[in-house]
């Protein structure tokens, strides 16, 4: 009758050694996040449909996951108006930060600000399924909301480095500040052109300076202008160069010498603290431009060629649309997929992630079995992950289930070693073979670690 | 502008406290299932609703939420058709049986059976939200399957036994097996009749004995029928007793003396395996009927009253329904809400699970900050949980920040302590108050350990 069953494109079932995989990870962000005082929250994952649309823009409104309403949702529908908001009430979250915004005001009598928070869940878009990008998929977001101190941005950078020293993983962090680049557009008298000249500034590493002056020529800036950003269009050396360089032409921009100091702030403390893992300031960042209002940060890998695997910013008035504005925040996003190709990539997951069992009793009858039966249960409550195999199939079958599932020692017991009141522990990577007395279980959680 | 944004009927935000309880319980039967050589497995939210449909009763299909196909989903549909199977392609899980099912079917070459594996996901079921039921709730399911052995069934109880051991609650294991419900009906001449008969025994507490009897005639059993089932009605004493009882009046149907071998076996199991946790026969035990076909659990809380906490039994063809016939197996569900309300009502969660930071190092401005910022690194790479005050505010506000989130020390250090190379700490619990040099961080370790 049935057919093969099938999951709905851009899903992904995860197995026992994927999910310990990934859960490697998600536990080590959660330790960092822990250490630095950061508590976890987790929203539903079906929110109204007002609070999420138009906050992505319109091609996020399209990428929406809609959930019917649920009884008749068709009985009073209006058939000459659109039906989809007629019989649609709730969508599935598309980013796990509208959502942040949202809890905050909501409990804002609740919370303790500067409110720390991490959020581990999945969020959903409607994207066309291609590789490595799916309809469902984890996020993991840190943010710190209440405060404007640079000291947040620091400790994410603190986290950023101690998360990939943990996975052991070389990384890049490129920071960048929003009103730094606000005030380029503005010193070269092209205060609408922020967008154009960062992605111009983008190219330059592909295409070189000349085409990256003609491109902003093209956008509609003047050659004048474009002769005042050229200095740091080729912006080189030290990240303390780069602030010369910089302030050195932006003396007439209010904001961008404020977006200057908050770098400089920024990377005296990150000298401070002690990072081990190199910042540079990067002008071509422009991550959520209409978004951030101060630092923007991305997380290359230095090793493995994929996007960013962690990045983000601060904005000023994230939770502004839901009716509490001036409640400025800085937060960061690690990307759990990317993160888990780049440890695939190089190999760094570790071994024996799967939490096998240590040991599997093979199953010679009911009487051997009640034999081994209180043994297994004091070696688990010694903390020995302990399998009983559940039939008395044959040896092979048992052995073979031992070696697929990483087991490393087997313990098979018959007729004399229950006379003896022994048990019996072969390991299956040296083949070598030890007794013990069946009541001796200390000795037993020895032998087996 | 916005109006007080709010989240759909029947959802939740977990805030800090909560999640840190609930993760309590998941990290509690997580570690007991790894013990016992489970692994975890994920499962997408939404499913085809080809997969879902037909396997809840006409109920639960109402139940399903369904997700609005993406594009441009009316574009197409013939409006003398019903409207929502033309719309809706998928629906979010309704639980995490039927999903579990779908992946061993699908993934039935690449499993070892038999499959141990654990699932902690949330569900969606579009139920009239009230006190204690919602719209989305986790579960946390653990199975194993691909074998008869009642070994398996033992294992389960033995989870159960460690996980409330392990959460400090008192539970009582009711068991009951499907093939024993069969034969009474056999015996008592009405097969079709095992629903009303087991709905019937299951009111002997509340209406007595006469009244079931009357039920069971009005359901449609003769009198001989109920004279039959008498003395079941009424069993009493232990689980040997009752076994006994039930064998003496089960000799003509070969279904239930199979169900009372099973039960047997199962309770020699449970005595050679040394369980600490109560375990009664209970025929009423009704749970799933259409569903399962042995064993039957149903685990209740002593001190707290409160619907059953963990459920579960044997089904033998679940697979069957996606093409894979013959895969019997085993499984239980922790219902982490309830578990939830008894811990809270008993007041049984640990303190402190909130992992606060250990100590707060309040900002005496940037100077200051930046003298303690390599000490508070320190501190966090030796794993202790240290925040930063991110703004210079009046200290009132900073100490006022460290008791609302519990953090236990502080640590005060101006132009004193800076010219001396010390840090402080003040106990806020105590109200001591001791220095250290600022580069001693073991020995700061252990003051604040």
């Amino acid at each position: 009758m049935a057919q093969k069953p099938s999951i709905p494109k851009g899903t992904r079932d995860f197995g026992p050694q994927e999910m310990a995989e990934r859960n490697y990870i998600f536990d080590t962000v959660r330790e960092v996040f822990r250490t630095y005082g950061y508590s976890q929250i987790e929203t539903p994952s079906m929110e109204n449909l007002s609070t999420l649309l138009g906050k992505y823009g319109d091609e996020g409104d399209k990428l929406l996951f809609r959930i019917l309403n649920s009884g008749d949702a068709f009985a009073d529908v209006d058939m000459s108006r659109p039906l989809a908001s007629q019989v649609c009430e709730k969508g599935l979250r598309y980013d796990l930060t509208v959502p942040f915004a949202r809890f905050v005001v909501q409990h804002q009598n609740e919370i303790s600000f500067p409110f720390k928070r991490f959020q581990i869940q999945p969020v959903w878009r409607a994207d066309r399924p291609q590789k490595g990008r799916y309809r469902e998929f984890y996020q993991c977001d840190v943010d710190a909301i209440g405060s404007r101190s640079q000291l947040c941005e620091l400790e994410l950078i603190q986290i950023i480095d101690k998360v990939f020293e943990k996975l052991g993983v070389g990384v890049l962090v490129k920071i960048n500040n929003r009103k730094v680049l606000t005030g380029l557009a503005e010193i070269c008298g092209f205060p609408d052109k922020v967008i154009d000249i960062t992605v111009a500034i983008d190219k330059l590493d592909k295409i070189g300076l000349d085409a990256v002056k003609a491109e902003m020529i093209e956008k509609g800036l003047s050659a004048e202008a474009v002769a005042i950003l050229e200095p740091v269009l080729t912006l080189s050396g030290s990240n303390a160069e780069k602030l010369a360089r910089m302030r050195s032409i932006m003396g007439s921009s209010e904001t961008g010498l404020k977006g200057l100091d908050e770098l400089e702030e920024l990377f005296g403390f990150i000298s401070s603290a002690g990072i081990r893992t190199e910042c540079e300031i990067d002008l071509s960042l422009a991550r959520g431009l209409n978004y951030y209002t101060g630092a923007i940060f991305e997380v290359k890998a230095k090793d493995w060629e994929i996007g960013s695997i962690c990045g983000g910013g601060r904005y000023d008035n994230l939770t502004g649309i839901f009716g509490l504005p001036d409640m400025s925040g800085v937060g960061v996003s690690f990307g759990a997929d990317r993160i888990f190709d780049v440890l695939k990539g190089l190999g760094k997951f570790p071994d024996d992630l799967c939490g096998s069992a240590k040991v599997l009793f093979a199953n010679m009858g009911a009487k051997e079995t009640e034999y081994v039966l209180p043994v297994a249960a004091a070696l688990r409550s010694s903390g020995v992950s302990v399998e009983v195999y559940p039939d008395s199939s044959k040896l092979k079958k048992q052995f073979d289930y031992a070696e697929r599932k990483g087991i490393q020692f087997i313990s098979i017991n018959g007729d004399d070693e229950m006379s003896k009141g022994i048990v019996n522990l072969k390991n299956l990577k040296t083949g070598e073979q030890e007794s013990f007395a069946i009541s001796d279980v200390n000795q037993i959680v020895d032998a087996l670690s």
